[in-house]
């Protein structure tokens, strides 16, 4: 059985990052699905999916280390070709990656007590976003 | 066809590579699964999932990589807010991500000659450790 | 329904990156699944899957940060132990790791309009590379 569901919101970019576990647990409730696996999407190559314990220090400290593997005011040669300035955004998505893969157990996500799937938002400028939440399982 | 079975491990933190391998067939086996996806993943925001070939060199090397992305004794605003002194641990699993997923084909995962699944426990303490592998296929 | 194909490449290495995503497409249409989660997996341990907006200014200024992550002039203990010096190669993969998952919609990769699915050679020799894309949905 496949079920697949979306995520709507609006974005700051600048590595924005919003925990959806809880839209992602309406997704899945309304599946139905039991047991499987539940795949977490990003359309678009400037955001990423990954897990993280929300609480604001942590946040702050994963965007510290983002702008350190890719700094802002670097040098990009995207920005050279198509002055849009977002060339920082598209590295570090590239990097993170768009996707991340559960599963699903009893109805729930597998995840630890303090860990949350979160979406961010890379991009150089406040965007509407739409996730895939696809759940594939019995 | 959905099965879901777990590992479990005593790491001990400071990217403490596990390879996994061998326990991931094992469950893979007792799916009776032949084609099809297996999910690796880590319960908790202090680990990851990934292949690697797995051999002390180039396990000494991804811990050092790992120390420069995010490094133990730099300035964490989770420490500062919680105290358990282990910043350092969740920002590199959330560059990590929690999971990997590999295809299954004639009821092997379809790994290289020199790769192999690893846990790595980003934690600053010794953790029992659960992960799941959850297996969706025929 | 699990449907697995192949797609066969030469690739130059050095990061080396390929725009794959006509060939994951080709896939998904002889498997006929329209609704499910498409893996591409890299087999080896010098190799990685993600997606990026495949322009050559982007690819430029990605290769730029994984030479600043894991620099291939570094020492690297792998390098010691078995002189093939592909120590940068096998850090490089297993930082950016093998898979990525991607819903299918209509019978589609529910891709961005700029986004499309890469493999990254991460070795340091030419080589003939084999990737699986498993598809596993109805």
């Amino acid at each position: 059985m496949v079920y697949t569901g979306k995520i709507k919101l609006k974005a700051q970019g600048f590595s924005d990052v919003h925990d959806i576990t809880a839209d992602v647990g309406r997704v899945l409730a309304d599946s139905g699905v039991s047991e499987g696996l539940v795949c977490v999407f990003c359309k678009g190559s400037t955001g990423a999916i990954t897990t993280i314990e929300y609480e604001p220090g942590v946040v702050e400290d994963l965007k510290r280390a983002i702008e350190r593997i890719a700094p802002e005011d670097d040098h990009y040669d995207h920005n050279a070709r198509w002055g849009d300035g977002n060339g920082f955004s598209h590295v570090r998505a590239a990097l993170l990656k768009p996707s991340v893969t559960v599963p699903v157990i009893g109805g729930q996500m597998a995840l630890g007590t303090w860990q949350q799937v979160v979406f961010i938002d890379f991009d150089n400028r406040p965007r509407s976003r739409e996730l895939i939440v696809q759940v594939v399982g019995q």
